[in-house]
């Protein structure tokens, strides 16, 4: 199977490699000979949890988890996970602290403040939130200190694991996982929604030190209990199957080019391609501050909002997909996730000198 | 493509048409010349939200879902629905009926007593939860009627709407659901699981009066709140694409045989045939009470746990699989869901009948 050439800059669910494609359709209708699609399996069948275990285990070797840690495979995203880890993490009457640092974490405090008290322990709404504050402001009492790591919308990543102590570590990583190494040992948890560099939206992966789970508040739902769901190897029900089969085949993709150490290499190359042309441009203006740039979601702007709009419909026309930046923000957003091409990236550096060049700038 | 001929009787993820899934496969890659598969399209494009209106539209024209009520397109499963029912509909101090007729509606029970009074309406436990009892013991001050229209794990179905006055009906259809008509109107709420029936494992469907949003308890995590989700159109979050994108090809395959209507009569024919078969048999013995035996689900046993093992074994040798029963019932169980050919139960039948004359009975 062929098609169409398009680079896709959706900053999630977003693009996969062709050779995972292909692979996944080649195996659509029957399983390595099964008469079965991983679409139709039982997820107690012994053939699923081949996958199921293969699965983890190669999420282990690429991350390098350590054995304190158990992985799961849920369902949910980030949005479900603001309300479980205060559930599970905070205690009663609790505390935790918050870095806000964009709009998935400020939405992640606002729901943690349901279930407890909430320490903004930085903010860096006052610019934009186009930087990672450098200074921390930690409350005593805190369960765990939470922060997002790289900040899809405004195109910040924070390049250093913060400082708090001995307090856990808690970290969303939905949009940078994979995309290099990790110090496992030094968070309690971390999850990701696996839609923008493992697999199709519908899974959300949790790697959680166990020594954490059962201390969940009483009015925690079972399926946000993570001693539950440890206990039950993340089937106390019917797991997202496809998308753990489509995760296996990110994985063995990653594998082959490298792991995660190459992939660093990869998408720091990547994203400094962009960054050079942004620096140089007399016409685009990057939003994050040079300290503080995302390697995975490159945002920037003209200036005019017309112009914005132009650009973005040319990209289009010429199969350069999903630049425009959130609603919240405006501009343009590149996203450019492990299954980015480098060729995908000098497609747009081309289109926006051309851009530049055909209004005289 | 073709493949192996297997008959999968699984309760669950289940069989799902070759058509289906071959029109899956010609267009993983490549989803109507737009160069990205529908796992990698951003569920804020105009491409996918045409995907996602016309699965809910004709998700609606199957069941003639009514103004009245909005379809939701959610991730968790029954498990979640279990907390986000009481937490949504109970009310605070809330009190709630519910009948207790097999494994999944025993859950939902206990899970709704964290927040709230649980009252059991019935309770078919005494005679191991093979009927489903025709007296309710309601109570004076519940917010809902809760049930399960179809037991999988024991094979039992609700023929009839249960009459609980003016009361709001909650109901789980995951097993049965877009297996016949059903008059939504008079339900507040239908959901399932839609990895029987439906889709893939990882898509939960929805169906409520939108009279009944609005009224969750604080502790009600975002994710849960059914005012914001038919706010947000299901897109609170990234919602499972691929499998709302099985949906509609699953609706298209439905729609094609001739819907729901047709569905109902394809479904209780292939039911009549199997337990036809047990009725007569000297050796297999059916669980459910004639009256309330499922069409989805035949649970039967030998009354020989070796006999039952090597009943399974020599099936599956011939294409015949999971017809496992449930660890908590043991047994033989047969999952006829809408992609059950009847082929399937005739040398299903084949095969019982060979094996009691191999068993000298």
């Amino acid at each position: 199977m062929s098609r169409e050439k398009v680079y896709n800059f959706s900053a999630g669910p977003s693009m996969m490699p062709e050779s995972v494609l292909q692979k996944a359709g080649a195996e659509i209708m029957d399983y390595k000979g099964s008469g079965m699609s991983v679409m139709e399996m039982s997820h107690r069948s012994s053939i699923f949890a081949d996958i199921f275990s293969e699965t983890k285990a190669k999420l282990r070797r690429a991350l390098k988890v350590p054995d304190s840690h158990e992985i799961l495979f849920l369902q949910g995203g980030a949005t479900l996970q603001f309300a479980a880890i205060p559930m599970n993490l905070m205690g009663k009457p609790g505390c935790a602290d918050y870095a806000v640092t964009g709009n998935f974490s400020t939405l992640a405090a606002k729901e943690a403040a349901k279930y407890g008290r909430v320490n903004i322990a930085c903010d860096s709404s006052d610019k934009g939130h186009s930087y990672i504050p450098k200074e921390l402001s930690l409350s005593e009492d805190a369960s765990y200190f939470y922060y997002c790591a790289n900040n899809t919308i405004y195109g910040t990543e924070w390049k250093h694991i913060p400082d708090v102590g001995d307090r856990t570590l808690v970290c969303d990583m939905s949009s940078n996982i994979i995309s290099k190494p990790v110090d496992v040992a030094k968070y309690g948890l971390i999850y990701a929604g696996a839609q923008k560099n493992m697999a199709p939206a519908g899974l959300t992966v949790i790697i959680i030190d166990k020594a954490l789970a059962g201390r969940e508040l009483p009015i925690c739902p079972s399926v946000m209990s993570y001693a539950t769901l440890i206990e039950k190897d993340s089937m106390l029900n019917t797991p997202p199957c496809w998308c753990i089969y489509m995760l296996v085949l990110m994985l063995d993709w990653l594998e082959s080019i490298g792991g995660v150490e190459e992939m660093e290499k990869l998408k720091s190359y990547r994203a400094k391609l962009l960054y050079d042309q942004l620096d140089e441009s007399r016409l685009f203006i990057p939003h994050a501050q040079p300290d503080s740039r995302s390697d995975m979601n490159v945002t920037f702007r003209t200036g005019s909002d017309e112009l914005d709009a132009r650009f973005i419909k040319g990209a289009s026309e010429r199969g350069l997909l999903n630049l425009k930046g959130h609603r919240l923000t405006g501009g343009m957003r590149a996203s450019l996730y492990n299954a980015m091409p480098v060729e995908g990236v000098e497609a747009l550096i081309d289109y926006m000198k051309e851009f530049e060049v055909r209004h005289n700038v």
